[in-house]
């Protein structure tokens, strides 16, 4: 298809930071709202976190966590208690120094000082890490195993829909243990839940690896994330996972008595995944055409578009879909009954069929008087092209629609491991190095982020003064050290040795 | 069982208030935090929310709301729009101030003053209606059926847990319409919906009613309300839904074109149900040796609690238990898999016992090798005396487990029921009004809340004076005009014409 004929414009191609946008408005995620930094996460968005929430829950769940829900609101004098946690994380921040509105000229006044000012949480370490101290007294306490449904704030100068922005919805786990090694086995266990929920919900590829010292969580001891190739080839960090030592129960005070009678400070850890998952989402599988959703989170799977040329066959069509739509609900895929939605707005077919293309539906049924003679319907897929649409009868769809949807499942997770394997190199030079990561001047002038390699796969020596001189050079970080056993090798910024390649990339 | 034997100290009877906090306490449901007014909701508290949660979002869905999420801050501008709904919601709040923190001297400083100060959200109907101004142009566009569940920030001055806390949780209905039926239909139906999850779900008999002007959300053309009566004889309002007719949508200008082209204000309703209902429960089922869940919203709804003499038969009880807790699981209750716990943790039988007692699971299960032998449980029902129990055939409980719990659910419906009954009065005279509120002065010395009469079902003129003179002297205020028909007289206060009976009370 022709680019002119695609649903977004601009195209990927063409400008990838607009086309980001551009999606977001045409498939109804999200918007900007006059709160600065602030979205509105709309009905189709929110469902695809809705989903995302009842995954992770279960899987959560399965592996003995519970739900708690803390305080919004962290006095100062909390976050003072951990110095480092203070120079990483609560710089920029909502800060609440009123408890009090009075109408003063038609206007509307802050009075009522606080004693205390409180900050909006940026994350709840602090005051978690309280709660625990409580709850922890003896070995018997432990592990305690909690996570968090929550928003959070952190001020940040340059926003952008779902990737960055100043409120943001996740959950954040917090664990605490008796012993190291299991501090240790919960951050790694949770970093793969991550990673298994990434490549079997999401269909999205990732590496799971540490962060080096430099692009660590303020207090933790080790830093573990997952990282994936966006198609415009920057990497996108999609849950972390740390392994805080002793450092927070030590700042917090969570203490226990250990099975001799001692004294002891709690192994905690921490790991959070955020709706920034739908920015990864969009920017995997979307295309020209828009959203593409991952049909085992698609608010979504099925869209029953009923085409209704003349008003006297209306009635018939309308029953002949709603019966259609009780046979696929009656299947079910991914361990849930299929989510199928019939389209019986007075709009024109075509229309219709468009504006499920650009939400990313997973499968399209058109539906008109002549199918329904021949006892079938048009099929459109949503990792084909929009005019790639095929008659199937309808006894075949409604069996096989648990095996369709998975196999549009696959061929997404397929297609980005083909993006990624594309643009991933093993790099032994500095000279290659820089030559990836410097994009041709004549490459699509319009687009502010022109393209350039993607994963460079390079030994490095962990000397931070590399990273840093790289980071300035070409905006290029370690994205992690991947948990994969790899060759020792040569450094090719020092020529020192090295234990591994490492993953380094721009990123988001 | 005498008063000494219980659980909870105080008793009810000797001091409902502080009874309160220690059944919230025992049962491990929630604590305070070092944030004033803000609470910490502990794992067994918010599994019953996210109960309740889970069944109100399946209802609304079901209605065809839809759920999205919009900025927790509200410009103080876009607040100052509405006057009338500034005067009333918005003095008691947090306000933003600051965007920064810097730390000086070891002290982290508020700096970056914000050019507008932003209010954490007390209600969402601004920042709602600016976004429903955007979405909704046409006929076409509506009805717009959202929901929203978040947190919201009131700045209470006397906090009381799950029952009026600074920041609490809930969930926000906002709709619009395209003509005033079809909103008073849906502030109507979302009334019923609560009504029927109070009686269904919690257990909890409710009337639904009216407020009168001066109990009005602020900006609302009517609202309604479900009042529930506690076991202290005071009315907890349970849920509201409002009708706001054009005001809101004058306000945030949402407007539509209808068919004929015309451009009106849409009409719109709001409603809403929080983390009080948990008190609600509390105080509706709890009794002197802690919590009572209702069976359908218990986090658990059996548990299972191996008593082991001998360290020898360990491993024999515990494999019995887990297979039991299997076939239980197989069983399904109120729409879900029957909820199980097996409690194995290395602690004496009794202990463990009076712990589920005191946290309100249902049925308890004490499994012993004697048990085992027999082929038997010994069963404890939590609508029944502690020490009620009795032995029965392990396949008669697995086959009857969903009968029996909707039993101990039904139990508890018609204990509430009878409570209010009791204590529900029609008066026809202002002396026996004020004499139904007005304890005497021997009951209960120790009580900061002494027993007074419950519902006084009185006719009212509706007189404004009248209700703010009866609130001065009693402390009692209209909770509702029923919904249900009643028989016009003469209103005790004034001689002047009554259409019926109201429901006066005092409240939480």
């Amino acid at each position: 298809m022709a680019s002119a004929e695609t649903a977004i414009r601009p195209t990927r191609a063409e400008n990838f930071s607009e086309w980001y946008l551009e999606v977001i408005k045409a498939a109804d995620l999200a918007e900007s709202s006059t709160v600065r930094g602030c979205m509105v996460i709309k009905p189709w968005g929110y469902a695809l976190w809705e989903h995302v929430q009842r995954v992770l829950d279960g899987m959560f769940k399965a592996t003995g966590h519970v739900n708690a829900y803390f305080p919004l609101f962290i006095p100062l004098s909390l976050l003072e208690k951990e110095a480092a946690h203070v120079e990483g994380f609560a710089k920029e921040c909502a800060v609440v120094t009123h408890h009090r509105l009075e109408a003063r000229d038609g206007k509307l006044v802050p009075v009522g000082e606080l004693e205390e000012p409180l900050v909006v949480r940026p994350t709840s370490e602090t005051i978690i890490g309280e709660s625990f101290a409580r709850w922890v007294q003896s070995y018997r306490d432990l592990p305690l195993l909690i996570n968090q449904w929550a928003n959070v704030v952190r001020w940040e100068m340059r926003t952008r829909m779902f990737l960055r922005t100043a409120e943001f919805l996740w959950q954040e786990g917090h664990t605490a243990h008796a012993t190291e090694q299991e501090a240790i086995d919960e951050t790694m266990q949770m970093l793969g839940i991550y990673a298994r929920f990434a490549e079997e919900w999401m269909a999205l590829p990732v590496v799971q690896g540490e962060k080096t010292a430099s692009e660590r969580f303020p207090g933790a001891v080790r830093t573990y994330c997952i990282e994936a190739m966006m198609q415009d080839r920057k990497a996108l960090q999609a849950g972390t996972s740390h392994f805080l030592g002793q450092n927070f129960a030590r700042a917090s005070g969570i203490q226990f008595q250990d099975e001799k009678g001692a004294l002891t400070h709690a192994w905690t850890t921490s790991w959070g995944l955020s709706t920034r998952m739908i920015g990864a989402m969009i920017m995997t599988h979307g295309d020209d055409d828009g959203m593409v959703c991952p049909p085992r989170l698609a608010p979504q799977q099925v869209v029953i578009i009923p085409v209704i040329q003349k008003p006297e066959v209306r009635e018939q069509v309308l029953a002949w879909c709603a019966e259609l739509k009780r046979e696929l609900e009656a299947q079910s895929y991914a361990g849930a009954p299929v989510r199928v939605h019939l389209d019986a707005r007075d709009v024109q077919g075509a229309k219709k069929s468009w504006e499920w293309i650009k939400k990313g539906a997973p499968i399209r049924l058109e539906v008109g008087p002549k199918d329904i003679e021949k006892g079938a319907v048009f099929m459109g897929r949503r990792d084909r092209k929009p005019r790639e649409k095929q008659s199937v009868p309808r006894g075949e769809l409604v069996a096989g629609v648990g095996a369709l949807l998975q196999e549009i499942q696959d061929a997404l997770l397929r297609r980005a491991r083909a993006v990624r394997a594309e643009h991933t190199r093993p790099i032994d030079t500095k000279d290659e190095f820089y030559a990836y990561f410097t994009p041709p001047a004549t490459v699509r002038p319009n687009d502010p982020t022109p393209i350039h390699g993607g994963f460079a796969l390079a030994h490095f020596s962990g000397d931070p003064a590399v990273e840093a001189r790289i980071k300035e050079d070409l905006g290029v970080t370690v994205r992690c050290i991947p948990l994969e056993p790899g060759e020792p090798g040569t450094c090719p910024f020092t020529g020192q040795p090295s234990p591994k390649r490492v993953v380094w990339a721009k990123s988001y």
